[in-house]
C-alpha cells in the first residue's frame, strides 16, 4: 500500500497506465435537467466504465503499478462492493491472483460481481477490525499486497483520470460535483482540478448519515469516529487519511444530502436519462438540486460515480 | 391519415424533415451480451430517442409532413403510450394541438408523458370500439387530423429512420431484430433494409400472448381476433393492415417470446449496460437468446425501442 500523497504528474501516470485496459466514458447532457436544475449540467459516466464504476481506474493503476515480484503474490483487500470487483478485474488483466475480503450483509449483486470477474471472496463479521484482521492475515498468507479501497496513493491517482477526462473533453467547468465516501474520487478529483483548472470549485457530495467528511473539514482534523447509517452503500467508508490532506489543501466544500433526496435525484435520472445509477452516484445530482443557487446559470461538472444497483431492494420499491 | 404504402423514398424524406427534431441515437455495444449470445450484437438505442422511444421518430414526420391548413387545426390519436407522448411533443414542436384518447388501465408514467408535453387526454373504455368513437368524435369537433400509432404510411416511413441510421452507422449487418405490435417500427425497418441492405434477414420479436403478426404471416392474412395478454405494453397492438402488406412482402421471420424470457433479458441489459429499456424493447434481445442457433457468429442489428418503465411496477418485483 502506497500513502505518499500523490501529484498531479501520478494522475498522468495512472491514465497512460490504464489505457489499454480503462474505458474512456462518455459526457452525457440532458435539456430536461439542465431546466430542472437551473444550470448546465455535464455528467461524467463512469457508471458505463469497467465493472460498472470508477472504482476501476484506481484498481488497474495500482495493478499495473507494481513490480513484477510483488505482482505475482497478487493483491488482497476489503470491500463491500465496487471495489473488489474491480480489483479483481484489474487483476485479471495483468494474470494475477485476487482475494476480496468481504463482511456479512454486503449487496448480493456486488459480491456476485466480484466472483464473476474471479476475485476470491472472504467473509468476514461487518467490522473495521475484522475486515483489517482478515486482510492482514492474507497478506501474510499469500504474500499478495494490500490495495486498500481508497487510502492509497496509486488508487487517488487512478481515480484522479475521471476528472481528467471530463476536464478535457468539457472546456469551461465552474464547479465539479462529487461524490465522497473514503475520498478517494474526491482526492483524485482535487489533483486533477488544481492542475487543470485551478478556478474551479470542488463540491463534495455526502450522505446526512455518513457526514464524517464535513465534519472532518469543518474540525480540522479527520474523524473517525462515527457509525454511518445511509444507503449510498458506495458511501459508508471513513474519509482515509492522504484523502483528507489533499481534499483540506484543495479547500473543497460540502453538501451533506438526506438519503430521501437521493432517491429523488436517482430515480429522475433514470427517467429522465434512461441511464441506471446507483444512489452513491445520484447523491452528486441530489446536491445539487438541493442548494440550487450555489449552482444557478454555472457550468457544472458531475461524477455519476457507478451503476451497481441490487435490482431487487430498489430504494422507492420499499415505500 | 395516410394509407398508401410507403417507399425508401418516403423514408429519407421522413430522416430529412424530423432532423432539425429528432435525435441520431447512438449504437450500443456489449462484449459481455456478445459473449451470452455467440454473435456480434448492435444495439440502436432507441430508448434516448426524444420521449424514450422510437415512436417519435413517425409522430415528427406525420405532423410535419401536414399542410399548413389541415395543421393548424391539431392532430389527434388514440394510444396506450409512447405514441401519444411521441405525438403530443411533435405537435408542440409544430406549435398545434393534440389530442390524445387513452384506455383507462394505460401505464401512468405515460399518461403523465403525453400531459408533460402538452397533449390534451381524453379517456375512454379499453376497447378498440370506444377508442375509435372517441378519436372520431375529436375528429369531427376539432378538424383534427388523426395520426395513426402505426397504421399509417408517414408513421412507417418516419419509424424507418432508426434503420436507416443503424444501417448506415454498421456496415454488413447480417440480421435485423425488431419487435413487433402494430407493425410501425416492424415495416419501416423492412423498408429502410430492403433498400440499404438486400440480404439481411429481418427478424420479428413478438410476444407469446400477443402473438397476431406471427399468425398473420404464416396464414396470409391479418388475424385481427385476439385479446393481448402481455407485459409489453408496447406490442399489444393489432398488426395494421398496411403494415401487414410491407412485412408480408419483405418476408420478415418471427420469433415469438414468453414474458417470462422477456423479463430476464431486460433485466440482463439493466445489469451489463446500465441502460433502462423497457419490455417492449428487451424483448429482441430475448429473441436472440431465445433461439442462439438462428445468430450464431452473425453480425446482428437490434433495436432498442424504448425506455418508458413505469418505476413502480418493474416486472421481477412482482416475482
Amino acid at each position: 500500500m502506497s500513502t505518499a500523497l500523490p501529484v498531479f504528474e501520478d494522475v498522468l501516470s495512472a491514465a497512460a497506465r490504464i489505457a489499454p485496459h480503462a474505458r474512456v466514458t462518455p459526457v452525457l447532457h440532458s435539456a430536461t435537467l439542465d431546466a430542472a436544475a437551473g444550470c448546465d449540467l455535464h455528467f461524467k459516466a463512469e457508471h458505463l466504465q469497467r465493472v460498472g464504476a470508477f472504482k476501476f481506474r484506481g484498481a488497474c493503476n495500482a495493478v499495473w503499478a507494481l513490480a513484477q515480484a510483488p505482482a505475482a503474490a497478487g493483491v488482497v483487500t476489503h470491500s463491500s462492493g465496487n471495489h473488489g470487483a474491480a480489483l479483481a478485474l484489474a487483476a485479471r488483466t495483468r494474470g494475477i491472483a485476487c482475494h476480496v475480503v468481504v463482511p456479512e450483509g454486503a449487496v448480493a449483486s456486488k459480491v456476485a460481481a466480484i466472483q464473476r470477474y474471479g476475485g476470491v471472496v472472504q467473509r468476514c463479521a461487518p467490522t473495521i477490525t475484522a475486515r483489517e484482521q482478515a486482510c492482514a492475515e492474507l497478506q501474510r498468507s499469500t504474500g499478495a499486497t494490500l490495495v486498500h479501497p481508497y487510502a492509497d496513493a496509486q488508487v487517488i491517482a487512478g481515480q484522479g483520470t475521471a476528472a481528467l477526462e471530463l476536464l478535457n473533453a468539457v472546456q469551461g467547468l465552474q464547479v465539479l460535483v462529487v461524490p465522497v465516501g473514503g475520498g478517494g474520487l474526491a482526492a483524485g478529483t482535487a489533483i486533477a482540478a488544481a492542475a487543470l483548472a485551478p478556478g474551479c470549485e470542488l463540491i463534495l457530495a455526502e450522505p446526512e448519515g455518513a457526514a464524517d467528511t464535513a465534519r472532518s473539514l469543518a474540525a480540522g482534523e479527520r474523524c473517525v469516529d462515527f457509525t454511518p447509517d445511509t444507503l449510498c452503500d458506495g458511501l459508508r467508508g471513513t474519509l482515509g487519511a492522504p484523502n483528507f490532506e489533499v481534499l483540506q489543501r484543495f479547500g473543497a466544500n460540502v453538501i451533506t444530502v438526506s438519503d430521501a433526496d437521493t432517491v429523488h435525484a436517482m430515480r429522475l435520472l433514470w427517467q429522465v436519462t434512461k441511464q441506471l445509477v446507483e444512489p452513491s452516484s445520484a447523491i452528486a445530482l441530489a446536491a445539487v438540486l438541493a442548494q440550487p443557487m450555489r449552482f444557478a446559470g454555472r457550468r457544472v461538472g458531475v461524477m455519476l460515480s457507478g451503476g451497481n444497483v441490487d435490482l431487487d431492494a430498489l430504494p422507492w420499491s420499499k415505500a
